[in-house]
């Protein structure tokens, strides 16, 4: 990640890494146990939205956005100790997957198409 | 999130609310649906360790790497959708709740626990 | 599972454990294997959904239903092969857990309660 | 789903169709609602899971299994709901999953394959 000294998410990524080691955690850090604690916390931000409307997500209230904030902060957090294992550049991997969209999803070809939206995801169907 | 010109998080985000913009879907992007994709994208990170053991998670073929990298990029893009649509600040949440972990568990107490491990994910437990 | 030659769960069971064995992948399905499995398969129905508004989720096409109905089989093969794994028998814990969820919420109490609905799936909240 | 007097699938389907209406709950009930507490239950599995051993996971304590139970219970409810909502035969379709994988996967073919074992749940890589 590239500049050590400024950038939020590299700042980040060592403060995790020390808590890590100063609990002697790294043994458990293997990518498939984070992969699940990762999509364990996913869920946990899904919860907070099963039973509203699309419309009921926007207008959380103020204790509500600040449980989910602290949710989206565990999924960031086994993010990057993910990334850290495997030697990933979240950084310069997410641009380079947001190239590959561009290109995929023309913006004149999939204008308001909520079809082509889905397919942004699953481009197997 | 802090310094819009220097962060790469603060990049990414500005990137990706001009491609969300330039096709209308931002009509798509409510936090509800959001979090469904997020949880998706998840779990093909998930699919790609499922049968792998903790070791060979650990040292995938530079092939999978590359996959997997493009997963992780997938997540976090959407992990930044979210954040903007519910005024987040992401890198803030993160310092927060690693703070609020350093005091639930010091690390004498929970050294190379995994029991102690297993509550850092699971207070409820 | 209660009655092995006239039960359909118990049949799918017996079923899907000979798949393994004539694969030889019962070598594969650690109960923490098969949990991954399981939540991948249910991400895959998560992103037929997650562009859909919740009307649109009621009234899917014969070809999306058929597809959806594909993945929802998928869950259940991944459940049967797990409970198989631990010993679990499905149809009784579900009907403890129900018996658990009418004490839990007693219908004068959460009567249309979208709120109580929500603590039915997290009752830490 | 086939025989409704005798079939322990088809007494749950009905119990908790029951369950839902006593408490008006039918209203939150949609596909992609359902789809979302589904994902949400099997994550609560996976959490049991994530910092174990495989071989761990298969040696539970007596008391982590019935919480296993339980969790596995909320999954199978939700996808019978989902099913119920959607018209959908689970034990049919779960049949028709296995035919197309007995072709798609045969045993002399894929025996002891891990890398087989993978595709089995993601054709798409």
């Amino acid at each position: 990640m590239s500049d050590e000294t400024t950038d939020s998410l590299a700042q980040l990524n060592a403060r995790l890494l020390a808590f890590a080691r100063e609990r002697n955690w790294e043994q458990f850090h293997s990518p498939k146990n984070l992969a699940m604690a990762l999509i364990a916390e996913c869920a946990e931000l899904v919860e907070h939205f099963q039973w509203l409307s699309e419309a009921q997500s926007q207008q959380l209230s103020e204790q509500k956005r600040e449980q989910v904030a602290l949710e989206m902060a565990d999924i960031l957090i086994y993010l990057i100790r993910a990334a850290e294992r495997l030697d990933i550049d979240l950084i310069e991997a997410a641009n380079r997957k947001i190239a590959i969209n561009e290109t995929r999803y023309p913006a004149e070809k999939v204008y308001g198409d909520a079809r082509r939206a889905g397919e942004y995801d699953d481009p197997a169907q």
